[in-house]
């Protein structure tokens, strides 16, 4: 398999967060789907506390009925020592771990310091190695608190998490304040050797990452239907929709390994789970290469 | 006034056409605030059969009652000579006019071969001439009919255009089909003295807009808010949003002469004229540039 471009999928994680609790079997079968569709490494449960995402509840239940794929990296969020404990229980096969760029956004978000995060990663590296650890940096590209940061300083806490134990990165773009000017200005300091989550806060997460694409930027968060979180309008500030992703990859001639069409069947099978329309444009208006039936 | 790029203002024209009729009035505020936020070029009205398209009704009221402003170029749709001469008594600054490379679409949307619609556009040129006249050139990245178009052609026919005295060209994607790559290919040919009127149908304008930039494209179509018409789905399928361009341009440090933050009080105020939320994300999120208050 040659895959050009790594797609890891969130959506039964990061997607199915921000919706109300959708019941184990139905995310077993979301995510056994997303790998027929191609999808060769998904963010399937994150181990947090269920009184804090009610709707991450029963992961370990989800990561033993899962059917596991061949050549299918399943990987599970954790938020602490106490979360990657259970991951490992449950069999992932990586881990992926959140420390914010902002202080403000992080402080809100997990009640630590950003040092104290820090920390915390090194403390789940001890016990996790030599399991893979994607350390995503949150409001990489601007803090709704703090405004503008310096790629620099952003730059600067990726390498320390790499210093903690972290194996690889990827910089998150949380509240939509990525352009294609500040993914160059980013990558500038980073090298492209790091993984972009991107959102639709601003409608701006398919022109970062053909910047990023074309800066030769390999690796993508994306969500099935664009499903996700955000404080802005529902249905339409989610993540990047694996599906508009796909979409433009093939287009260009590279390859993710996933089957638009068994894709496009995913999603739509996710906007019946979740009661409501994806944001995907793709899902909505087909790709291009459906004609009118005249 | 050092402009790097031209953005043409369609909404008064192409936007309101989808919508439910607004009154004269109405639209002649939105013209002269859109004239007041910067945009140096409105396609203000469409001289067609009142009939056919009851919402473009009083195109020369609405001509004759806004105010003009100085180095704000006022432009109208017409369809045909008749068109022509009507926008040319309500004394116009320039017309458009437009064919498709799609044959089908074509016959469909005007009833008219593509080589009667060449013959029209020459008719109007010689009544038109000395005013600029711009010949849009429709499903120019493929059509729902066809599929895909080869440049080669799309190019050829532009030329024939300019051949019947046509004086600048602007090729549309008309039914969200164009791609970063697509959008290379067809500047290949045609080169880079072009304008691009895109589409939100496959939520593509923006990317497809950015690649036109780095390209060197410096002349593009946009809609206030992001109206406009398409067969698909109802406030996510309309023309690239004004706001969303000029975002992306103030960000690349390219001046478009918009002024984004009077553009985003016309936005809200067209939101309420059609009464409903405009498609652009831009105008829903804010600017990136508008902090939390935290």
């Amino acid at each position: 398999m040659s895959i050009a471009v790594r797609i890891r999928e969130v959506g039964p994680r990061d997607g199915l967060q921000a919706e109300e609790p959708v019941d184990v079997a139905e995310r077993v079968r979301l995510i056994d789907a997303l790998a027929a569709a191609g999808l060769h490494e998904i963010e399937a449960v994150s181990f947090v506390s269920p009184k804090a995402v009610p709707s991450m509840a029963g992961a370990g239940d989800v990561m033993a009925a899962i059917t596991r794929a061949p050549g299918v990296r399943y990987v599970a969020l954790v938020p602490n020592v106490k979360g990657a404990e259970l991951a490992l229980e449950a069999n992932v096969d990586a881990l992926s771990v959140t420390v914010s760029a902002s202080p403000a956004y992080n402080e809100k978000n997990v009640r630590m310091t950003v040092d104290e995060s820090v920390e915390s990663v090194a403390g789940i590296a001890k016990i996790a190695a030599p399991l893979p650890i994607d350390a995503v940096v949150s409001c990489a590209f601007g803090s709704p608190y703090e405004g503008d940061l310096e790629p620099a300083d952003v730059d600067a806490l990726g390498r320390r998490l790499l210093d903690a134990g972290a194996t690889s990165l990827t910089y998150a773009d949380t509240t939509g304040m990525a352009t294609p000017r500040r993914v160059d200005d980013l990558l500038d300091r980073t090298g492209i050797d790091v993984g972009l989550h991107l959102h639709e806060t601003r409608g701006t997460a398919l022109v970062n990452a053909y910047a990023a694409v074309e800066r030769g930027v390999r690796r993508f968060d994306t969500s099935v239907g664009g499903l996700g979180g955000s404080p802005f309008a529902a249905g339409a500030a989610g993540n990047l929709a694996t599906e508009d992703l796909v979409h433009l990859l093939d287009d260009l001639g590279l390859d993710s390994g996933v089957d638009l069409d068994k894709l496009l069947d995913v999603s739509a099978e996710v906007a019946r789970v979740v009661g409501h329309a994806v944001p995907s444009r793709i899902a909505a208006a087909g790709p291009r290469s459906r004609l009118s039936s005249s």
